[in-house]
């Protein structure tokens, strides 16, 4: 089914990152700029995440001795800087998505640009070095974002969907390695019903939910490909939604030949493949 | 799972408290303040809640020997005094939800502190003492609703999702005890599909949505959490839904070492624990 | 679970009216008055129902000796006449569905009144005799909606949700019979997914949405109350579905003691329970 | 259940057609003409179609060795020419679909005139020879479209939804073989979700939407009928979701006696049908 299979480490069939997205109450100040204090059960909604979901998940993963990629706006590092301290004394990886889950293609290219320097700043103050990924809050990549990711010294992104195994972005000013994913392993169309989001759907109970994850996991593991999750530790750090996962894990790893790994570390194999001739990602270029 | 695990009482793994919102056609009036009274279908959908739904509750609860809350806008406590009569000598708790379902967010703060003073005479009134407890209406939970509730003399709220367990919060003038929930635990994005309402989503069936509600139970007796369901008379209270909750009940009952309690008693027991110095909740400060 | 409960006849447990609405095109042609002709797709969808559906649920329903209620707008009687003499002369009853499917709380009262009377015409004209039924296209009935109905010699309503069982609307005029339904036994929440209409919602399996509309057979069964489908044959009346509505309806007959009957029979029922002193219905006043 | 049933060839009990619209990132230029380019991940989400779909299709569709039809834009002939080439050299019939996924009912009568040469052009040009089908995109047929497409030339369309069988468009320059689908056959409902297309809908496991277009089937199967997919490569040529769609087919096979036909091919056998007099097709007048 793929047209250029790429090599996983260890003979490994497939690549599993369960990636977060750690929004806590930025997209909801983000959207609400003049209201957002007033929306008091969404805002407990959504902060339980870095102060419940987030030590639930360091728990559990160091339980399950997982390493994992969190993407985190650059002023909810600033907010929960407890939360960001146990990410990544847990060993996981910090990526950036925004500074206040900005959507990057509604601005300029100078305000996105002035984004990427207000979360660098955050991460490199807070966590210290520079982040090596980055992801679009809500997947709103922009047709500037490439060359001011690739100026800023990113390694890769993860907003994207346009393969089912990693490859590469062009831009004028360098590449980035794309590690992409799909709507289709977001939880927000299972999870969000929230009129102050603007969502209305049912929610799905968590069965159904892990349906959909699943499906996609077997056919990553029977064709080789990298399997991505965009998951919110509001909604998928919920009891109930987490203990789900917990079992998907568990289901993943008996079905054996599975890499586990963060992003940072796909992006390394992937640069390493290059490097060492043993396989070269397709390249898209942006602008196209 | 929980950071900060409460004990409940006499040993049991979990709390239950289903909770009714007895909204009957005080949202819809004050949706459609001018059409409302042309909206004839709709108001006798709503209107069932009162007139079909409580009276079966009532029965049926009776038998299954529950005591239950249920949050009640001021203007149906003076509307339908028999259903009123019916919840309160039947042992059940009456807490507060608006005085005609208002958003208490979309109000100021004059407004707001009038909906409350409102209400709170239709319940001393119709049913003598005060309140304990209240839900916001919609979750509309304001930055004013905390000082104004403790003001107003209310232990308790119901309206936030911070946490698994029963939390603090913390205002200007005193605290509340927050015994959260969480939109899974609603029947309105189950169930829900009325245009005058703008809600046009798929009705699932009884066990789908018990589907859900059962795994948040499953979980909170796995982990020790509080289950609050808010549930509608007009939605939940149906034949067929109802006889789904009736199975539901029967199945957290054959689990085992449930405590079912009204939301008072679980204030109470916050209380109990913290005065005995046996537990301390989390605190939130709001405005944080 | 009911408070007033019905003897059916027979001993039957619960009676079941399978109810269709015969919108064809005056829904669509009354939402874009100037472009519906332009929505060609969207059109030959919705006249699928009385040029294919009607004549296939004709075929069926003699097979399975069943005999139920049609409501038509009258322009749809004009429009259609060999799918009305096809319905009129296999003993179904017609009722009245508004003369261009418009929303009757839209309206004034003189429109309103117009409509009634151009609708009535057309019964009288193509079908014979007056009309004794009448559902409100999109539930829309309005606070005018009873007295017109009275004064024009209906019998009864099947447009209202206020009780699981028949009940009686007391207008200033006189009163008719209420014969409820509810938006769960609608197909429009499973099967509706079209531009033209505005809903975007995902479309059910049939197997699910039969999933729906037989759990509340099965409430109906056993606490002895009405069912009343509210299908379109241009949802319901396509293969797939109209294939696992026949199976409901075996399911229906292989758990025994139910009535199937025409919503004019129900309503004789009634009258005849009342007048015999074995039965009365509540009753609710409009307006309230 | 069918009032005319047609006779599929060598006793066949019923016609699948599996068809895809390739709409590539057409219908997102059109959608937003100002700022597609800066929607980079939905344009990678779509541009998956083309670039890494239709390769496995035409792989997998060469192993089961299956012969389809696939309509596709004009611009995406233009700007696909790798794919197109793929298309039409594995034996694959190409129809158009508009030249910019235009939506024609919003069109006048000469843009969509001007719509319709400029991608009969681009077929012509590279592809050769002229188109045989027609899909319009969204459904969004107009009231000239017939006239237009019979004096282009074309001998069929695939946009409407108003028979379970072939059926005649009769306009006043001459007629179209009409082959009916559905939106229920469309993957559209069950697998988007995007805010760049406005669709805030659950995602559908693939083993849910597969049960629907299974009981399509199975319906097809048991009564005669036309079988027609509305996919699109970019949804249901994701990896999971066309393992599916091949276990979908597996299963057809094993039901048996299914014709597995391109749309010409059906077109083909109508009209020779209708020449040998042996089936009649039902005749629909546009406008009617």
């Amino acid at each position: 089914m793929l047209a250029n299979p790429i090599p996983w480490p260890d003979g490994n069939r497939c690549a599993v990152a369960l990636t977060w997205d750690v929004d806590a109450d930025s997209g909801l100040n983000y959207a609400h700029p003049n209201s957002a204090d007033n929306l008091v059960a969404t805002q407990s909604f959504v902060r339980y995440g870095p102060s419940i979901a987030v030590p639930r998940l360091m728990e559990i993963f160091r339980r399950l001795e997982l390493r994992l990629t969190f993407f985190v706006p650059g002023w909810v590092i600033e907010s929960y800087p407890a939360a960001i301290e146990l990410i990544v004394s847990n060993g996981h990886e910090v990526g950036l998505h925004g500074y206040m889950h900005e959507r990057s293609n509604q601005l300029t290219r100078d305000e996105e640009a002035g984004v990427l320097v207000r979360s660098i700043e955050a991460y490199s103050k807070r966590i210290g070095g520079r982040p090596r990924g980055w992801r679009a809050p809500g997947f709103a990549f922009s047709k500037h974002s490439l060359d001011l990711l690739v100026n800023a010294g990113f390694d890769y992104d993860s907003s994207l969907m346009g393969d089912d195994i990693p490859y590469s972005l062009q831009g004028t000013s360098g590449q980035l390695v794309e590690l992409p994913t799909d709507w289709t392993l977001d939880d927000w169309p299972y999870y969000m019903h929230n009129r102050d989001f603007g969502y209305t759907m049912p929610i799905s109970a968590p069965a159904r939910a892990m349906e959909v994850f699943r499906a996609e996991f077997d056919a990553a593991h029977t064709y080789g490909a990298l399997w991505i999750s965009v998951w919110h530790p509001f909604l998928s750090g919920r009891l109930s939604k987490f203990h789900a996962i917990v079992e998907l894990i568990e289901y993943m790893r008996s079905r054996g030949d599975v890499w586990f790994a963060r992003l940072d570390e796909i992006c390394d194999h992937v640069r390493n493949l290059e490097t060492r001739g043993k396989w070269r990602p397709s390249v898209v270029r942006i602008p196209s």
